[in-house]
């Protein structure tokens, strides 16, 4: 009977221009997919036993002495704590060095008027219930946001996501979490078309 | 007699490894001068009418679309407020990716046993009376520190300073503001040598 079973990957869907909040148990890995390809999602988490601690940019970018995180990179708190480590990556770029999209942002880059909520706005609304307000949520780690460097000006190119249909990057859980994902609201960084994000999360047998 | 006139410019002056506060109000303008070359400076800052705003490099990367700033950008908060324009700068090389150096990054990076403080637990002392704690020292606008980056690979390099003794960075507060300040205990972001850092506030007639 063995080669009828079949496993089952069932993912949650994030639609676009939302967020999920969701808790992890250390061990946990968190799949995250890009279903349709070239589409980021903000990745934000704090640990459970006290939300003040929260995954760091600063941190995590200084103790890996690189910009661009993947496979077998640790992700730091700001109280220099391991929160996730990077499992498998099968797209290889990611961003860790620009917050996450805001209504203010959208007014002051794009002119909208529209007063959309973004990123930021959307991991306040998922993530209230457990006492994480606006100026809680810190400089996500911008999962598929492919962003150049020029090495002589600084000068910072967001690009199309270099993630196609299906690319999906696995972290492992290093302490209990919650977290906050997003299907990204950002033009420029999703190539100019809003889509979903998929992710499960599969505890250790 | 004008010619007898004497600008005097009375500096403060940070001691190797150590850090002060202070509070400027918004037009004051925030002199940071590195009297014997190669010394970095972390800055931090917070809204004096609400220390949850605070200076936020993941806001000001993506509003600057560059990583190096210079004289004329703006600094944000991360409620997108300006916090600081930059209007002068002889160096012309600061960092804002890396998080001030700590006890746990000197033991993890160097293997030091030593418990030094580093910025953060400088910073975390001098900014107590201001009801601002370790969890709130986001990642700093580190003055004069050279950070390199490899754009194939994303690779940081912790550089020797560019900054020649007496270059200095003036800022002008955009609000009323809280700061921190530094003379940088990191080995590799100083040339491997603690020298001290110089500031004035300079404040409109």
């Amino acid at each position: 009977m063995n080669d009828l079973l079949v496993e089952f990957k069932v993912n949650t869907r994030i639609r676009p221009c939302s967020a999920h909040a969701f808790e992890l148990n250390a061990g946990d890995e968190l799949v995250v997919v890009d279903p349709q390809g070239q589409q980021v999602s903000d990745l934000v988490a704090f640990a459970k036993s006290d939300v003040r601690e929260y995954l760091s940019s600063g941190r995590t970018l200084d103790y890996a002495s690189k910009l661009w995180l993947s496979t077998g990179d640790l992700l730091y708190s700001n109280r220099s704590a391991p929160m996730f480590t990077i499992l498998e990556d099968t797209c290889g770029r990611h961003d860790f060095t620009l917050a996450p999209c805001s209504r203010e942002m959208f007014e002051t880059i794009y002119g909208e008027k529209e007063e959309r909520p973004g990123c930021e706005g959307n991991l306040e609304k998922v993530l209230e219930k457990y006492g994480i307000d606006r100026d809680c949520i810190p400089t996500a780690f911008n999962v598929f946001m492919n962003v150049g460097i020029d090495p002589s000006t600084g000068a910072i190119a967001v690009l199309p996501p270099l993630s196609k249909p299906g690319d999906f990057i696995r972290f492992k859980a290093e302490m209990d979490l919650v977290v906050g994902l997003t299907a990204c609201s950002a033009g420029q960084s999703n190539n100019f078309s809003y889509k979903p994000i998929d992710f499960r999360i599969e505890s250790p047998a």
